[in-house]
């Protein structure tokens, strides 16, 4: 195995080799099993001031580093954007340099731009690490995501993944289909036409407009959120018309005569995109991935900061 | 005396016998100890992780809880609905969920709907502290005020306690009312018509409009805010007349010939419910009632994390 | 050297002796030392409690203040106004009673109002901290300033420093006058006439108008943001009329034929008051200035804390 990551930052999954994937997974399970003892702590980063630089709003996100680095013994200090100087005309770069001259050592970025910590990662010395920019990448939420289909059915190669729903404004699509591609998974995307990328197929990806035959032809189905807050497009089926023709209910999986894993990155529209006897059924492994996001990051920041050290 | 609460939750005074209500208090008597002391620590919730959850703002009862929770070492995660995904639509109960998947032990919730931490609590293994929920209950703030009472007058059982004012749109009339009678203690509630809730009586208390002989009745008087931001009736004194005929002066104390404690919860709208002079004399507990508050919070955190080891 | 401050508050420079800056001073040299080497903590404020309330935002000056107390490993609770009792009607003593009874050691405040850390000084036991009055006082800002001074140029006794830019509605520029005159540099303000205090010339200062005669002067040239959030005047230099006869490029320095320090508050509108070429060159020390900000607030946090346990 690997003994340290190819990357200075975790900027996207394209940037990571198949054997970072396995370094990170390989950690994330010794991390598990530390959140899982009594004592959840250990003191790996111990020393390690990691600022959480977020310019768009994500709670979810944020909970899931904070507790990370917590359980890793970081320090942490929080900046976010709605109480800025952003507002005051300062520019992206003389924030974060303000930010790293108080000696701080990784950050963690959300931002509303595709791009942004990469164009970061070029003028500054700290570990960045990639909290979702715009409707670009999200690798942390596509490695947790994929670790968590790894956990359910023993390991990622040769599965067969549907990503279901919104793609066109996901981060977690992209994302998720650098690293299923990397670890070897067949990939599908299927939605409605107006939700799809133009140039999709590009990507290698089967590209599937009827969500049954989606179903029929996956081991996983990663149903993401319809994301009703960045669309902007004129024609949409609306959330009925969704609901009516790509909702996953008990009803449409039990008629498949198959087991599929139901997967879905938060938070849920119940009654939308998943009903709740599926949402809460066995076959959903929604709280793993939440739990495994954790366990993740950990991985993440502490492999990030090792190599720091040397 | 007790070992152990009787309930795996704090929901609301309702449920809580007087042998817990005691267990608390002398618990929050050696908590009182230790922050006095110039080391205000102890390892006591070491590796336990609590979630401070407010869907409404709370500025002092979070700041209390906060600092309880740091003064017993417990790992501490915030979240607050105004950067929420509760905006994008997601279940209450699936929030509480994926925060919990993320292996924390503990929830104190502030909720605007009476009985949401009730509710919770029949879904979710974590213990549940409710923070206030609407207008129902605020069972710390009962605790902390009664545990103040004995604190100045020695014991609550065979006092007489006014509650005055704003009864109607009160979390802290409520819960206090149970925990003065669960202790032995007489409760009058007094406050204009308006503000008093149709069927207060069948709780057991009296009822009095008028401000001076309800003082002239009570050892101690618990005064409330007037919660201008909660009411929606139109018939209402305006805080003029409020004052006029509520309102608590020393010369309306001095009047008396007889000692009364006076109590507040905060924040006080000074003018209105009680004049400086009272408000600033040794008869008031107000800001007892503050310290005591974190010593109570410590006292119900450290107690119910102790069952769960169990 | 003197051993201990001579106040119990760091309310502004004006209070300061000259002894109390440089006690200041020789603490923050140690502190910079252990912030500058992998174990960046002292035990120092361990067991103290620190509030910082903000009652206007200001992301960098609380972050600063923030690492500075996590660095001293103080316990640290956030009160911003933004949700907060202040908005019921409470007094601003009350809520600062509020949160001392909490047992809480020193408090750090931003206030809109001058004057507001005075007057709360004159009620409290608490050491308080002035992050910034209004356009009154801003003294960690101007220690920070001075310090970045003395460690550039080796002392500031004699130095000529000129403050350009927006000082009538700058808090800077009054404690940073303060600060240089204390320790003996000479002072100039230099801005549009719009932007400069009426009996600004009272303080001993010398004025000018002529942004290049300011800079022929000087030894340093702090260059201070043009405020637009405060501006209330009505004739007033439109941003590009400011940039176009305020503006500092490089080409104005090249023509000096002399060195010049250039310091800057942050943040900083490129374009503006500096051109990029100048703010990134090596006559800049404004990273150092953020650096600095924390080994100053350090010292201060602990000098304080040191004089209360006597």
């Amino acid at each position: 195995m690997q003994e340290q990551l190819s990357v200075k930052h975790l900027l996207g999954i394209k940037d990571l080799t198949p054997g970072d994937i396995e370094l990170i997974f390989e950690t994330a399970d010794e991390f598990k099993d530390v959140i899982n003892r009594p004592i959840k702590k250990v003191p790996s980063l111990r020393d390690v001031t990691v600022a959480n630089v977020f310019f768009e709003n994500s709670t979810r996100t944020k909970l899931s580093f904070e507790l990370a680095e917590k359980r890793l013994s970081a320090d942490i200090i929080n900046f976010s954007s709605s109480n800025s100087s952003v507002k005051k005309g300062e520019t992206l770069l003389d924030t974060v340099n303000n930010i790293l001259s108080m000696k701080v050592d990784m950050i963690v970025m959300r931002h509303a731009s595709p791009g942004a910590p990469h164009f970061l990662s070029k003028h500054i010395k700290a570990n960045i690490v990639n909290a979702g920019d715009g409707t670009h990448e999200h690798p942390t939420q596509a490695l947790l995501d994929t670790f968590s289909i790894r956990q359910r059915l023993g390991g990622v190669a040769g599965k067969k993944v549907a990503i279901i729903g919104d793609i066109l404004h996901s981060r977690v699509a992209l994302s998720n289909i650098f690293a299923l591609q990397k670890l070897g998974a067949e990939v599908m995307v299927c939605g409605p036409i107006t939700l799809l990328p133009k140039h999709i197929a590009t990507l290698g990806v089967k590209v599937e407009l009827n969500v049954r035959k989606a179903l029929e032809w996956c081991d996983v189905a990663n149903v993401l959120r319809i994301q009703l807050e960045r669309q902007q497009i004129k024609y949409f089926p609306s959330l009925r018309e969704y609901s009516l023709y790509y909702g996953i209910n008990k009803k449409l999986l039990d008629s498949l005569n198959k087991e599929i894993v139901i997967m879905h990155p938060g938070p849920i529209n119940r009654g939308v995109e998943l009903s709740s006897d599926v949402a809460d059924s066995d076959h959903a492994i929604i709280l793993d991935q939440v739990e495994n996001g954790v366990a993740i990051r950990m991985a993440v920041l502490y492999l990030l900061a090792s190599l720091s050290k040397n």
